[in-house]
């Protein structure tokens, strides 16, 4: 099994999602980091790049540099990962697309929603991929989740009850001099949401993926309460579905205790599933009228969804970056379906374009919702 | 210790919460039960309060008969526990305060805001006490809760996060035969509301307890899941308090794998508390910025708030039995000093009308906001 | 339902487990406490019995003084709670077990073997019973537990492991003023075993209670960690059962973080079982091969034999004190059948004295076993 | 930073633990997986390297050849990996220590006390480095627990209660077609331990991590539940400390509800400490007479040691293979410094051949105290 040559834009030093990508990328031994613009700092493209042992002539001091050379390059990267902030994705992304190279994007898919149609429409128009990591739902259980909600396990559903909460923002780490807060609560760098964008699209993307559906209107009473903050650091989401199921949708950075509490209860006329992130290799299942049952990855009960994409045994835990590898290793199964002029076996799964402007239109129709007092908007 | 003679309105052969009050009311020492008018069937009432070993003359027909002839009795009852269902509590509350016998009333206070009103005058008018039994807050843990907030270690609240599901009605149990979802699925027994009535006043009433704040405003979205329901079953509704602080609330009896799942998490800007009644002995305090601590009842770190209302050491489990018994136990001190002419022990706290006229009103808010397609209600 | 009218020996001011008694016989309404020689200071006695509301003509100096005079009353107690020191419970036992009157005592048994078959002895060849309040073994789901290895539900067991964790004695509260602390460390009131004695004998009852089987050797190793301590504060032990099953017995009292964590697992051919008392609404139940389950106190999935001795629905919560309640219920069960001249109801389960020489065996032979430096040796 | 190149013997198609190894090789980008002898079949070697795109050139019959050729090529592999079942990792170890190639061993150390010794002398007289892969050294919070102990968090230690519970082995997994149990339950290729030696192992070596001691003597009772079987697949040992302090050991492979419960309890006179492998990014910590308190790997109160070892911050599990991944990233630091001829940085941890050699005494002095009935047998 041949690695694909893979370039990375940002992640330079200091950054925490590019080190997630490039262990992502290489877990499964899929992918091979061979080039990158790693900071729009030249000199820290090159101190990063000589870091991670890449070769010289293929550390770029700009994303745009590194698609025209590479795209040029008979062994050239086949596929690159952008890790910028968000209002930094359209820009690389649209350089890349439109010279045939696969692109594996940090979420959310862009700062604005102007940003995110204009993507829309450069991806439409490319030959190549578009993998955005919202990277939860390469969690085997998620995938147990989705199936189990796909074949009636859990009859009509009813009820869906998603949360995300954080605590990192509790005081202004942004003006403590986290690199992390700065941009995360800077409208500039960030887009439209704070909270929202950065978590609340995880949230509304894992509902959206598990249950099949995505509600048609929204109801957000959003809160800045970090001194000074102009973007949601709390978002309270209320969410009604064309069926006439009912949600809620939580996503805080202000709940001091949580370190990174995304949780999923989805409840139908049949039965009820549970799961969190950071036990994530359990998920209680509840057949209405029955026991509660603790379903665990790769163990007793495992569908074949799960265990496709279980690297080991129950009892033996994966976690976090597992799951983030999963979106890889699926984007690697499809990338090499495309280039050998197939469709990509049924299986495989990833967040396409399609969830990432979904998640932009959820993030708008909130903050419109909440400039109207809660009024119902449709995202 | 003299036992406080009590009698009983409702809660004959197949109720579940006379019961609950009996044993409450036993469990301490405080309270003997001596008289009952234990349903509106005579025969029934009869046969119920053979059963429990009451004496024949003192067992009666209806709530006014007991009212008259208990009041004209030397040794008669002190106190009347009323758990009949909610259009039930106003008459008889009504006929025992004007005869100054006290009143330990199941919740809701009414089936309506009307009725609610009613029982406050008659109350303000006799010199007898009133009790409502929000059992939860009888919880040791729940009282710490109250206390640590009260002093300040969760610093400025933000957020508070109630929850009451259940999974009983997921079907149409009403249909089925049970009495106990008849009467509260049928609003000329219930009153406006189902699940909100039902459970909604408890979460309602143990975050107000918690954090001695009430919304100034809440916008509801009910649902009524079950075939043939006009009630709600579910409930989600978000909250606004006057400090700035945003809430969220949801009551579900439809949620399966929930049997009786009260969970209340309130965050600030200095920590975040988490409790859950199903597992009462324990609650999670995090200091922001340290690690997360599991208090236990009566454990290492118990104030004497929790320690008061314990009766066994930490690691010997607590449970519902307990902490409804400690709302009888208050309800007898407050008595006792009541008696004696004296101001009750500053120490001693139970749920009062007013409680129960605010649980109204978040009842009655609700409905009108649902009505309005879940805009802002003042309740 | 009358009252069974009981007497109390030992539970003075200051005690622990005399209020626990009292709790427990007045819970359900089965017994009323109408005498007492609730010290061996006659001072403390009265003052005792003045603060419980006693009838002051009913408060004694000295338990022979209680035995004789109630036996001569019409109205007299028909059982008596001893709950005394060990070395206590011998002497008071035979004079009520003599004058007929119903013991219901605190465990263990004795402080010492030969005590314990001086018991069996004048229990014998009394009409009057003998309960032992091994409280544990009232929880419904360690009825449960039992009733599911009873029907074969894990299969042939193979293996048992039973622990009892606490750390209140982790450092040398004997010297520190605990009276709790005090006698349980000193030989001639406690006997001897320590931490054997005071709860290695409750995870022994358990263990036997579950799985119907007791062990027919044991090799322990005891240690003494407490400066100064005579009796055993931690003890190892490894078990033996006639069908080849193994197991192995902890019991600690210098553990830190363990508060009453007495604990019990079940392996067989076809399951497994696990219940913590600190926990003691829930169990895990693992079909082999299956799912985990987890079996909820009356909730979806109880046995008979749970429901039975529940008094609330699943979800609301009984403790330690509900379990040792039915000790009492049950032992009043026994006593009316007993009176009325029939045998006791089928279902009807209490520990016995039986049970109590077993543990009393059982403290022995760990004693023996230690001394040989952990050789094996038969209860 | 440039990738080690790695051979491996062993891990061909269908293996389970060379596909771990090589996740754990390649998730830090130290090493590259280059060259095999997957096989003892030569076509099955050959077909695996294929998979996996190795050269074939660099595929071999077998490990000799391996070891042979590949240190005489310049781009020569510098470790190799030794994945094979017990009885098989003295032979290849011995022949890559021989020629300088530094090997990284799967556990135990080998099938026999007698091979564990020739295999120490090998790796005395060679300058190439040994790793031990127990992999449960690698968790974050494993490092967190060795820290505390050593600096005196919990005082000194009295307690140490450590078991590995499996249930894959209840029934005759070995009989129905498993390769994995199949040899493991083979004397001839497991060799005297069975669970003590697949299970025990790791269990004898994390508790001797963590708390820097080795028991003086262990009483061991061994069962051979499964019908057959030679080696015991259940073991209960008692352990004794040269300090004082004592221990349980429980390894067990017939524990319906387990998967892969490896667990760890250390008592001393200032606090305990417990960490479950299943649930490892969470560790209990008590200080005596404090709150529990629930430390996070990489979260508030996190230890150097730990953070040094995590790669995403608390809330992002990390998992068995991260920690697998450590070990490899403590080995390509050992390795780089000494091919640098440095010393490695004193931070550097990773499990030797003397961890190896104690682990192979422990099995064979469990297996001779059981067949002495479990005296008391130093290891």
């Amino acid at each position: 099994m041949q690695e694909i040559p893979l370039g990375m834009v940002g992640g330079g030093q200091g950054a925490l999602i590019g080190g997630v990508h490039r262990i992502a990328a290489r877990l499964d031994g899929r992918f091979r980091l061979v080039a990158g613009a790693l900071s729009s700092t030249p000199e820290k493209s090159r101190a990063s790049g000589a870091e991670l042992g890449l070769d010289p002539a293929r550390i770029y001091d700009d994303y745009r540099q590194m698609a025209i050379r590479e795209a040029r390059r008979k062994d050239g990267i086949r596929a690159v990962a952008i890790v910028t902030p968000n209002h930094m994705h359209t820009g690389p992304a649209i350089e890349f697309l439109k010279r045939g190279i696969h692109v594996i994007c940090d979420k959310p898919l862009t700062a604005t929603l102007a940003e995110a149609k204009k993507l829309a429409q450069a991806a439409e128009k490319s030959k190549a991929l578009f993998v955005l990591t919202h990277n939860y739902t390469g969690y085997p259980l998620v995938r147990q989740a989705r199936a189990m909600v796909a074949r009636g396990d859990l009859g009509t559903l009813r009820l869906v009850q998603v949360e995300y909460l954080q605590d990192w923002l509790t005081e202004p780490a942004e003006a403590a001099g986290s690199k992390q807060a700065e941009w995360r609560v800077d409208p500039a760098r960030a887009g439209l949401g704070g909270a929202l964008g950065d978590i609340g699209t995880h949230a509304w993307n894992l509902a959206a993926f598990v249950t099949g559906m995505e509600p048609e209107a929204v109801a957000a009473d959003l809160s800045s309460f970090g001194p000074g903050r102009v973007l949601d650091d709390n978002a309270h989401v209320m969410l009604r579905y064309a069926n006439g199921a009912r949600g809620t949708l939580l996503a805080s950075q202000v709940a001091p205790g949580n370190e990174n509490g995304l949780r999923l209860r989805v409840y139908g006329t049949k039965g009820g599933l549970e799961w969190a992130q950071e036990d994530p290799n359990r998920m209680w299942f509840t057949p209405f009228g029955g026991e509660k049952r603790l379903l665990t990855r790769n163990g007793a009960g495992a569908d074949p969804e799960a265990q496709r994409v279980s690297r080991v045994p129950g009892g033996h835990p994966e976690g976090y970056l597992e799951a983030f590898a999963t979106i890889y290793a699926e984007a690697a199964r499809a990338i090499r379906a495309h280039e050998a002029g197939e469709a990509p076996p049924a299986e495989v799964t990833y967040p396409t374009l399609t969830d990432g402007l979904s998640g932009i239109r959820f993030v708008a129709a909130c903050v419109q919702s909440a400039r109207r007092n809660a009024a119902w908007v449709k995202p």
